[in-house]
């Protein structure tokens, strides 16, 4: 089969590799109907994370079950499946908790690498969910989009508990953060608040639910969004990029006793505890279950109350991918699908 | 009137300290009938936090009232009254939702200094709470724990989400540590598991509820209780220490999707980001909202229902403080009841 691999930051390749075979008797084999590239995929491409080996990339993945091991149950082939980027078994006290991303059996699906023809998904019956019957075309971003980004930001929605009569403060004008605006737009916020300097992203905020746009950063930002909210802040707070400057921005945005829902996976954070001490907010994130949120997600996909597949504003053929790369770190996309 | 003057670490003084009087129409005189000496209190006295002049010392406080500002409605002359650290109007958009310790107009009552004869209680409205008639005596040093000590260790224990069916973790076995575990173990949970490793302190863990004491601490201690919750830790933890070493035990012994409740002021602590994401935890805390459950608090003493009072294992005159700050910086004495 044909995929992406990574061999050093911004060297980008798509080439043979060995097709996937049933290694447990839990796995699924699936052949991708479309795969796509993550903002986390950026911090590798641009050195920030170590590229040591030649890595095949990619973690967001839907596609048809072609082959099962012996003891999945539940899934069958030809199933139309979504899963998120990590695989789990459902079934322990952690998942049943609603923490799948952290199940005591969880594997990280980017040591797979979706962008690419056919993946081996283990875990099959815990990890995948199948839609009602084979989804129209169109719908394939949307649900590719659940796999990862949306399922990202319908958890920092929730972990920020946004909901009605809430303001809602999102810090991070990428595929998530948008994303997290479509989810406290659905969860019923009130307001809905974005940190965001790009025209093409502002509007599509404003498309997902954005009611106010602040294109300030950092401590200006925050006191404009305090303007907007009698001096207290927001209630709740999505935090979608994952650095000092904007996990500093998110604690701020929020006022005491509000939420914080955090998915920008972290780089050099160091939390400075007396200033979070005082500022008495309800901090909660990490790798999202995307898993919990599935069912809902996939339903709200295939009834079309929502359109998160918006989010792919450049779509490319996979053997493509070096391009595709090129466009997010460069910002000219949101978010890019390779077709397959 | 007399009160307790901290000049330089380590040098506290009984000394005259001018009568205070209603300097505002919302403010109350109340006349202390005991108070005590807060953990806290060490920081400076160890010169961990800076003692640039004469403070004078206290934030824990009940008493009678006997002066009452212009503007006080609910509050009278006679009453016999408990208050938090901070007061607070109780009618901000901050109080109603439960974080009168942030509320808008908050004042911090260790700037008044309570361990004196006197004290002016600003928002006397807002901040203060009284008992049903004049309360026996033996009930003052619980009611007096109220003020500060108790509930923050019950803040930390709502924030860690203890309950039904809950591990709880406690980090910390002064007296908020200590009056975690009442809490917890009120709030109805199923285990509680503190860190501990003097025998006095041990035993009146065991006597509030504790079901559990390991006496290891940091990774140590961590791995004991994952041996005793198959591996997963703990449901809900309170911190109540304040540091680096402390914030991350509590971190790491709490389960993913669990809740830390942290209420041990903060000093150097850096959080690391990416520990934090990938923990997955709820991380709530900061200075209690003691004002929110001070009613409930309240009617479970004067029922007798709590015994929250035997934290104070050393009762002196206010005239020997210096000799109750030495004992609570050499644990000798867990807490000081000074009476007056």
């Amino acid at each position: 089969m044909r995929g992406v691999v990574m061999h050093a930051p911004g060297d980008i390749r798509v080439e043979a590799r060995d097709d996937p075979k049933i290694l447990y008797p839990t796995d699924a084999i699936i052949r991708l109907s479309a795969t796509c590239i993550c903002g986390s995929d950026l911090w590798p491409y641009r050195g920030i994370e170590p590229v040591t080996e030649p890595t095949p990339m990619g973690h967001e993945y839907v596609g048809v079950v072609e082959q099962l091991g012996s003891e999945v149950k539940h899934i069958r082939v030809g199933d139309f499946v979504v899963g998120s980027f990590f695989a789990s078994d459902n079934t322990c006290a952690i998942c049943q908790a609603g923490y799948q991303s952290r199940c005591v059996h969880a594997e990280l699906i980017g040591a797979i690498g979706t962008q690419a023809q056919l993946a081996r998904i283990p875990l099959a019956d815990g990890t995948l969910v199948a839609t009602p019957g084979m989804p129209a075309l169109d719908l394939i971003p949307s649900l590719l989009a659940a796999s990862d980004v949306l399922g990202t930001g319908w958890f920092a929605a929730v972990a920020a508990e946004a909901g009605p009569g809430k303001t809602v403060a999102v810090v991070g004008d990428g595929a998530v953060g948008l994303l997290g605006v479509l989810a406290a737009k659905q969860l019923g916020a009130a307001r809905i608040v974005i940190f965001s300097r790009h025209a093409d992203r502002q509007q599509l905020a404003v498309e997902f639910g954005a009611t106010d746009v602040i294109p300030e950063r950092g401590d200006a930002g925050v006191a404009k969004l305090k303007e907007l909210t009698g001096g207290l802040g927001a209630h709740s707070t999505i935090e979608a990029v994952g650095t000092q400057e904007s996990m500093l921005q998110a604690i701020r945005s929020t006022r005491p006793g509000g939420h914080v829902g955090y998915v920008g996976v972290a780089h050099d954070v160091r939390l400075p505890g007396d200033e979070l001490f005082f500022a008495e907010v309800h901090l909660h994130g990490g790798p999202a279950p995307v898993r919990r949120f599935l069912p809902e997600l996939l339903r709200l996909i295939c009834e079309r109350r929502i359109n998160p597949g918006k989010v792919f504003d450049l779509e490319l053929p996979m053997e493509q991918a070096a391009e595709g790369y090129k466009a997010m770190d460069e910002r000219r996309a949101i978010k890019v699908l390779l077709t397959l």
